[in-house]
């Protein structure tokens, strides 16, 4: 099972125009609860995600944020920088490949995350659910969520919270078939 | 005042990549109630859309919809087709003016509706507020709700209402200053 979970603009970027996140503190955040997060995580088996939201990851001043095992797309990295040797693997190859053998080892259930490694899992219908919440602002611009897909696909609304009454999260289950 | 009150796919279109809306019937409606829209309309002194959707509104093979003047934004129209000349009326001009015009005339909370004028009343920050539908569908492509914008808009969601349970429907606010 592929999951998202991520906070995007009212307008669908989860970005601004300069490739920056910062916007999404001119919102207030609840103090006391984590908007789903821990819960979601620990369902999670694994994370999968590109290269370049690793290296924003790695950039980051605080400490690893991750307790589970991260799997970094990628087809020219060989091996991740030491101090992360224990937090994260390069993988390579088409995704369903990548998928096999994450499966046999045991990573069902994959946090999948970066506005790139999304879409390439969304173009091969890839993505089963969707934890999805809204900052009301409009970027105007940016690196959008979503990308052109070749054929359309059903979700359901399957779960829908408002945290403190002002930012709207919706979860998303792919509907098959 | 003015209002948008609309729905979108999940990826943020209005019309998929044919120009289409007939994706807004792969979901079923609540039967009993309007999702709000009599309540938005009541609200509401008049409508102001594009001359494509004007348009695509007098191509449906219903009755004319709306009890409320609509303006039609062209500035080629010189006069709305004879059937439609009791419901409509030509509107030209810079939108500044043409709210002016409007509000004088006691028009003062309007029903911004087709993607090329919202785009256009948004970027030059003329919503006040917008109520949006998600259908949660993947289009893949198609008429965006939202466009570019030189400057970011903050808004606030100050309704949220899911629709039997699986239709989410939001109320954003402009919040400026």
């Amino acid at each position: 099972m592929n999951a998202v979970f991520i906070a995007c603009s009212l307008d669908g970027y989860i970005a601004d125009k300069n490739g920056s996140v910062g916007w999404l503190d001119s919102i207030e955040y609840p103090k006391d609860y984590d908007m789903g997060y821990g819960d979601f995580m620990s369902r999670m088996d694994a994370l999968v995600m590109g290269r370049k939201s690793f290296e924003t990851v790695c950039g980051f001043d605080v400490e690893w944020p991750y307790d589970k095992p991260v799997f970094v797309l990628s087809n020219t990295m060989v091996s991740v920088p030491e101090e992360f040797a224990d937090e994260a693997y390069p993988v390579k190859g088409a995704i369903q490949d990548i998928l096999d053998r994450l499966h046999k080892k045991g990573f069902k259930n994959l946090y999948i995350d970066g506005g790139k490694t999304i879409q390439s899992f969304l173009k091969e219908d890839l993505i089963d659910e969707m934890t999805i919440t809204t900052i009301p602002i409009l970027l105007g611009g940016g690196m959008p969520l979503f990308g052109q897909l070749d054929k359309l696909q059903m979700f359901e609304c399957v779960n829908h919270k408002t945290y403190e009454d002002r930012i709207p999260q919706m979860k998303y289950v792919r509907k098959r078939g």
